[in-house]
């Protein structure tokens, strides 16, 4: 079988790709566990050289029709679609957020239509597509009337992937993924890009800023949850699903106060001095504007991962860069 | 000032201008009434003649780019957007579905922010946006789950409307219309049709069939509220409306069963012996996954009219045909 990741060479497309190889089947457009033959990872920038055979990189524009086209051929019957324009870039450039979160993701669904084999496609949605006046802990009921136009485009996102997968052009899951932390490398253009950079850089011996109040609450999950999440949402059973195709995925809800607390519990009070609290108007105004918190019962009971504490969520991005320090010296 | 309605020559675009013309004024982008100049029906077909200097009828293709700019020009301060393929065909046609009721109505918007003179606009949504697994009376802060393509495609026209205005391209107000009853003239493609049809073909004289069960309940308003409806939403403020522009317009509640025994109060027992029932399931599905009755509060709150009962419904269609007869009698 064939299965393709959009966003393929970013931080979770690589290490989901990673995660299918070292499992090696998915469950066919049959439900029938299949070997991975071919794995496609598309993005607009070439991923890391892999020796595993069966991967195939694809550096191309995914708001491109016929890149799609090309790239999935007639037999991909699986497509993880993590490909997106993040939050704080969407707002910014309204045009290249709508051209890349919402017409991309049409396309794409349009591409799978058009091949009539019914794949399965996992969406990466955001807890972005909540905002407005909402109750402190938002469940899956509750009305989508979002504040940023990341959160309206992620929102068209889940009714497209909703409506293709009830008339049966796909089988789609949605999935409204926490913020993710903590995430390795650099700072990026997402508003939610402090949750990461307030562990990363100290513990690299950086000065990290903190852009919004120390009350100011998040909802977070690490990259193994997300991965797992992904997996998870792709092998559970369509009638499980029901007609609800978005998903609240778990998450542990902190606050950034939690966040460096948790910090200095972990690395020490020298590290955790190294978070300077300087507020951004702009970045604590989105922060606000998306929950703290969600009701992720329906996840948890569809046997959906969740983290434990943030604690745990900084030690195993200690571990992840130990293991990379590990395999460079080697 | 120049106001524009898409599906002007439609019944609800004729009623809207004929209201307007008679009103003669509207608020402008500064706020402040002004006359109006010039009103353009824009529609697929050409409404009815019109001898009033202010009414410019223009026959194109919505979701045409330039036929949008050519029809707005830049001095359009006023826009109401009705054109719409309905319920039935957008679930026949996938592909006209989206090309009107999402791709012209983004089109529109984008015409309007490439205007820059941020221009009130009305967009008629849909109670269709609601669907799936939902309480027995939905709230606007209820989660939008549709299980029609006429639904989707409503529900993401409001995502639309709400993330222009708030990033100011446009001062947008999206309604969700009851389904409208009594329309005159003939059967029409919406799932929905039977809502008049059931009241005005016997009154013709002509036998109707009711394609749901008795008790199936529907959400309903008449012709005369839904434009005084569009009237308001055009006025109210914009700080009244504040984040949530997708409003529920005030409907009453009634069942299949109900409007037939409204019928036989109103116009006698020969006349509602004409309704015979014989359930079509398709029909009776998408009825059954909309909404009986919907929470109206805000917009009641807001001064959105509201109907009595079905019986008032009735005797206005009633008067409406009598008025249509004696000026044919003239």
């Amino acid at each position: 079988m064939k299965v393709v990741i959009t966003g393929g060479a970013g931080f979770l497309g690589r290490r989901l790709a990673h995660a299918l190889l070292e499992r090696g089947t998915l469950a066919g457009t049959d439900g029938r566990q299949s070997a991975i033959r071919e794995l496609v990872l598309l993005d607009v920038v070439a991923p890391p050289a892999c020796d595993d055979s069966r991967v195939r990189a694809v550096t191309g524009d995914i708001a491109n029709p016929s890149v799609l086209r090309e790239t999935l051929g007639t037999n991909t019957s699986s497509v993880f679609h993590l490909a997106a324009i993040v939050s704080g870039m969407a707002e910014a450039d309204f045009d290249l957020g709508m051209r890349i979160n919402v017409d991309a993701t049409r396309q794409l669904l349009e591409v799978c239509r058009a091949n009539g084999n019914r794949p399965r496609i996992v969406f990466t949605s955001s807890i972005a597509v909540y905002g407005g006046e909402l109750p402190p802990v938002p469940a899956e009921e509750t009305a989508l009337n979002p504040q940023t136009s990341y959160g309206i485009q992620k929102a068209i996102g889940e009714l497209l992937i909703t409506d293709y997968t009830r008339k049966g052009f796909v089988d789609g899951r949605a999935l409204r993924l926490p913020t993710i932390s903590v995430r390795p490398g650099r700072p990026n253009a997402a508003a939610s890009s402090f949750a990461s950079g307030v562990v990363r850089e100290p513990l690299n011996g950086e000065e990290a800023i903190c852009p919004v109040n120390p009350g100011t609450r998040v909802w977070l999950a690490s990259p193994k949850s997300a991965i797992d999440s992904l997996i998870r949402a792709y092998d559970i059973d369509a009638a499980e699903l029901g007609v609800r195709r978005a998903v609240n995925v778990p998450g542990i809800s902190v606050t950034a106060g939690d966040m460096v607390a948790a910090l200095e519990r972990v690395a020490g009070r020298e590290v955790a001095a190294r978070v300077r609290w300087e507020k951004d108007a702009r970045i604590d105004r989105m922060m606000n504007g998306w929950p703290g918190a969600l009701d992720d019962a329906r996840a948890r009971a569809l046997g959906f991962p969740a983290d434990e504490n943030f604690d745990a969520m900084i030690r195993q991005y200690m571990d992840s860069i130990r293991s990379v320090r590990l395999q460079a010296d080697e």
